[in-house]
């Protein structure tokens, strides 16, 4: 019998105060919560029975064994699936003294939750250990960041922080790299192993303040032809390319 | 003043059946109507008075003047804008003789609404005339896919049909390309101009029907270190590293 007290604590976590507040987060899905159940520590895990007889080795601190209509009650999702978990999250520290030696990711106020589930499925994919994020920047515990990650979430370091303020601290230290309408053709130069990638809001992409301490501008060019023409990528699918162009230096031609 | 009979139209055309039967679909949002405007023959368009302002030279079989209320009552969206727009489908024919001659793109049933939207705008961005599509692949005219194309849609022809009898008829003249777990590193391989680019499914990847229609087997290596790893990349993301890995080689490193 799943509480009022349960449903509410899990609808409560859909906002980002509650979350901060309570350093907990959701995560819906039967893969995405079997994914996570070894990275964070489960504070609550909501089943079926058919889901909770094929993982009973589980540890939580509280399991419910819920109906399908009480899954309904307590999801944040549309199409609420056999499981649901309420996790600590957990903290990152940035081991500042690490980047130079790193490829790293830098986000500047990216607003999409499936964007960002997306680049941190993408970091993980390239063997990219931090992003770091303006404070801006949509908030990785969100429910759909948590959805999009598919898994990636806690193989990947996600920090918040004044990115201007950060720069200038490595500044002289490190490359940082950032994809403009204009720079140097992206396919054509050489590129380190190390440094950070700075990508811009979907709309407005990098801000001028972050702009300025961008040490080398890159673009990706377009292939199009004729009349009209799609004005930028989004920004995910900028993120897996300027990624790849990175590391494919590291085994390719 | 909105009549009852125009917001059943559109709330109507949320369903595939009725945007089949009556070739029309539905487009909302300033930016994306004003791009899709120049490109489709628009039935019906709604907007704000100070949108209609703003385009009084647009045309259209009829324009209707609402307010904020009408729209919300007429939007398939969670949060209406000062546009939306009735457009006639269009018909693309597929030249079969072009295709040796360019880069193309198949989707193998691609579920996400997001996905193909992002995938036709990636194809745009890579000079993509075609995507060839198999018929259980989300449809182009879906509200969610016209959003995410970005104006794309248009620009790049979508194509629906059985995958598998065009690549028997096309066998000899045609390169077919997939990705997959295994197959020759696609960073460290010659890929040429033209030729046809495979995606599959987001759960399960490429049919084992079509796979074997395939004449070369690329995949995209990961670089992830440490214990635990995302076992794929999202769909859009694989496509768009495979599209920009062809595209590179005509010129650069």
């Amino acid at each position: 019998m799943l509480s009022k007290g349960k449903i509410k604590l899990v609808q409560s976590l859909s906002r980002k105060k509650e979350r901060d507040e309570s350093s907990l987060f959701v995560a819906e899905g039967n893969k995405i919560v079997s994914d996570l159940f070894p990275l964070f520590r489960c504070k609550l895990l909501l089943a079926t029975s058919d889901f909770l007889a094929s993982h009973s080795d589980w540890q939580a601190e509280e399991i419910v064994e819920v109906s399908r209509d009480e899954m309904e009650r307590a999801s944040l999702m549309c199409c609420p699936q056999s499981a649901l978990a309420v996790f600590y999250k957990r903290d990152y520290t940035l081991q500042k003294d690490l980047l130079p030696s790193r490829l790293s990711l830098m986000l500047d106020a990216v607003q999409d939750p499936g964007n960002l589930g997306t680049i941190i499925r993408i970091a993980d994919w390239f063997g990219i250990k931090d992003i770091l994020c303006s404070e801006n920047t949509v908030d990785l515990y969100n429910p759909k960041v948590v959805q999009s990650t598919m898994g990636a979430l806690g193989r990947v370091d996600v920090h918040y922080g004044d990115l201007n303020s950060l720069l200038d601290e490595m500044k002289g230290r490190i490359s940082v790299f950032g994809t403009f309408l204009e720079g140097e053709n992206i396919y054509e130069r050489e590129l380190p192993s190390c440094g950070i990638i700075v990508m811009g809001n979907e709309g407005n992409g990098i801000s001028s303040e972050l702009s300025k301490r961008v040490t080398d501008r890159l673009y990706i060019p377009s292939f199009q032809t004729g009349e009209g023409c799609s004005e930028s990528l989004n920004v995910a699918v900028a993120t897996a390319i300027t990624c790849s162009e990175f590391r494919r230096r590291r085994v390719g031609l």
